[in-house]
């Protein structure tokens, strides 16, 4: 028999790997079974988006929105509920922006919005000549002598080569981020930014922006992709044309708000966390409903999955909406620091971050051997269409605790359609499919089974 | 040396795999650049859902779409245009349906529209009470006792919990297809079926249905799924209610009309044939775009990429617009009938007909080892987000060629909304997203390249 032993012992753990995958991938059938029959993601997504709606940092709905992600969280009898306090930026829009070019005695009217952080117009409005650039790498050459007392129109469009459009994305928002700093240094009086979408429609889609603290600040708006083609049309037939430009927003005293947080805990080891969420805030001109509305209440499902299952598990789950995202990430910042402080450890963090799109997998961001330790739960998720599992960035709320060794997760569901809604008023609920919704709310959730139950 | 041989000849045929497949792998990264960057198909079937639109089978749309796809092909140089023959049913649904039903004095208009293939009510129509059933298999409990001049209401939902929605639709579309001839039975004066679709909403879906050649017919209809869930209810508090239903649907004579043909010689075995189609023909209350204006342009795309690229396929692609896939089959069948008297030798055949939404793989119905030939081809496609290589059907209109031998493909995309649309007034232009629809397009054109180049 001795000889034996390692081919026995072998065997056993074989076929105890074997019995717990099979568990495990019942249990999974559950998760998903109840997400699809009695899921709540999409009423819950419902009432965040229609009867509080835009939700950016700083505004009464922001408010709104963290207490009813608490008291939502609450109703599902999580263990612990609570605020978390941050101070978050305080910037408004104002009226509705206005914008036009004239070429040859004719006047165009284009939809634009103002970035998120931009400065406004003077009351009576901006009119400059326009000079288009295919990015701020072409500011340097033009210089001072071309660029001073002109609108500077950045145009170049996402690269649709791409298959993941986050990449695209990523290849063009430098543009959005930093352009008007960036213009300003050689005397460009305003910029105007091509929305990044890939989708060619009359919606601005807005975004964060930034200035140099000691730079001149200039005003800087998104316009639709549909006129900024047309803008850049118009210029090559007229150089000379006059863009107008009317913003009215404004910067506020930063204001008090809240990461709304929800867990339960762990009947083993409850002082390691395993963290799933989205952010709270949203931009001002849409719902919020793909961003980031769909993370927050998947997160939030991923979690009562559970509980409806009457699964305790074995390490805490806690579920963290996070305030700010969008422009200024101090909610992210307060929860790393305040974990830094309490020296809580956290196992993983998943965040969904994406659009409510059919799930496609999850990125890693962690060592390869953690990694590995995911990895050998692929199978369980292919009955459902997660064939994907990149190394990759999380996401942006959960990247801070990447110094703390939290094994890092983001959601990857289908990312075609997304920036067809990304930061425009187009983001709302109806852009939301009730099933692709859910299923992204369990697969969330049968990873963060997984993590729970087993650890790293 | 020559003990070696062995291994220097697998070396070599390692070598020469890998090769090829790198070789493989740049050219299908050119079909989908092409496909992204200059892609026509969105833009194929804006003029098909918007100049066209509704196209049934016997309608002057279906013959419009017709010159159509033949004059699109000639533009696109295939090295042959041509139509084949084929006599297609001629059924109209007059003008629009008239439904409600009365209970306690109140009365509820509901929307409803007749099944394709029903007989119209008489011209007052008709007042019935309403017996529901949860399906076909209900009816003979019942018997005549409880259905004799009834209308039977077909309530059964979609299963939530199947991850393929297909899967969920072939669970219930007995109900619309069967539904009033097995009623007619028992003496029910009609049905009334729940629409298929997950989405709760006011639009009726309508679909094929059949009656017994001397059975009696009686008159029948889809209600949307938010008016059955309302209609259910209102029955359980009142068993005694009356619904009203006016039909004005009518059946021709048979018309003719035609498979539209386009194909590319191939250069080494120009008589082994790739076949990649869709139907051209749509029901009659939406614009038809994802069933399916979008596989006759994918299908019509994925050789023009071919093409764009300057690649003559060493086999013939044929693109084949089959005319009345969605009540007969006619086209199919005639198509059928005719390769079996030309001989002509059907290698392949892949049909789109499951909307123009993300690709996410291919449904494989051929023997194991034509299939495992095709799976050594995964690799190439994951790049692009395409893992899915079930056993299962293909579509509709190739399964006739199932008896030549040909190995049967259907292309696969993401499934969560394809039923939100299907056979409703909401299958319009909007519903279709540009790069997924490009995407797909791309996925057929690799496979119909990998297909064409190697054989099978």
């Amino acid at each position: 028999m001795k000889k034996h032993l390692p081919l026995v012992l072998c065997l056993f753990t074989c076929f105890h790997y074997a019995f717990a995958q099979n568990q495990d991938s019942i249990f999974i059938r559950k998760i998903f079974d109840e997400a699809l029959v009695n899921g709540r993601s999409y009423e819950d997504l419902r009432v965040l988006c229609k009867q509080i709606g835009p939700r950016l940092s700083g505004s009464a709905n922001a408010e709104k929105a963290v207490v009813w992600g608490k008291k939502l969280m609450e109703s599902y009898n999580f263990d612990t509920v609570y605020l978390q306090p941050t101070l978050v930026p305080h910037w408004e829009r104002g009226s509705a922006e206005v914008a036009s070019f004239t070429t040859k005695g004719k006047n165009a009217h284009v939809r634009v919005c103002a970035l998120g952080g931009s400065v406004a117009t003077e009351a009576k409005g901006l009119s400059a000549k326009v000079i288009e650039v295919n990015g701020i790498e072409a500011l340097a050459a033009l210089g001072e002598a071309k660029l001073k007392g002109k609108i500077v129109f950045f145009n170049r469009p996402m690269e649709p080569r791409l298959i993941n459009t986050f990449q695209s994305y990523g290849g063009c928002v430098d543009q959005r981020y930093a352009g008007a700093k960036e213009a300003a240094k050689f005397g460009a009086v305003g910029v105007v930014v091509r929305s990044m979408s890939h989708k060619i429609d009359t919606f601005p889609h807005t975004g964060v922006m930034a200035y140099d603290e000691n730079g001149v600040k200039i005003p800087a708006v998104a316009i639709s992709t549909q006129h900024a083609e047309q803008l850049s049309k118009a210029l090559k037939a007229d150089v000379n044309l006059l863009f107008f430009l009317k913003l009215n927003c404004k910067a506020f005293e930063d204001k008090p708000s809240f990461n709304v947080i929800g867990e339960i805990r762990g009947s083993e080891f409850p002082n390691e966390i395993v963290l799933v969420g989205g952010h709270l805030d949203s931009w001002d001109n849409g719902e919020g409903a793909h961003d980031d509305g769909a993370g927050v209440v998947q997160s939030i499902e991923s979690l009562r999955l559970l509980k409806a299952l009457s699964h305790r598990p074995k390490r805490t789950i806690r579920v963290v909406l996070f305030m700010n995202e969008e422009n200024g990430l101090r909610g992210a910042k307060s929860y790393a620091d305040l974990a830094k402080a309490s020296g809580e450890k956290h196992l993983a963090a998943i965040e969904s971050d994406r659009g409510g799109f059919s799930p496609r997998g999850f990125s890693l961001d962690m060592g390869d051997d953690v990694a590995a330790k995911i990895l050998k739960w692929r199978a369980l998720f292919e009955p459902y269409g997660v064939y994907e599992w990149p190394t990759g960035g999380s996401g942006s709320d959960i990247a801070p605790l990447k110094p703390f060794g939290t094994a890092l997760i983001g959601f990857v569901p289908d990312s075609q359609r997304y920036f067809d809604h990304h930061h425009a008023e187009t983001d709302n609920f109806e852009a939301i499919n009730k099933r692709e919704l859910e299923l992204g709310g369990a697969t969330m959730s049968a990873l963060l089974y997984l993590l729970s139950e087993y650890g790293l």
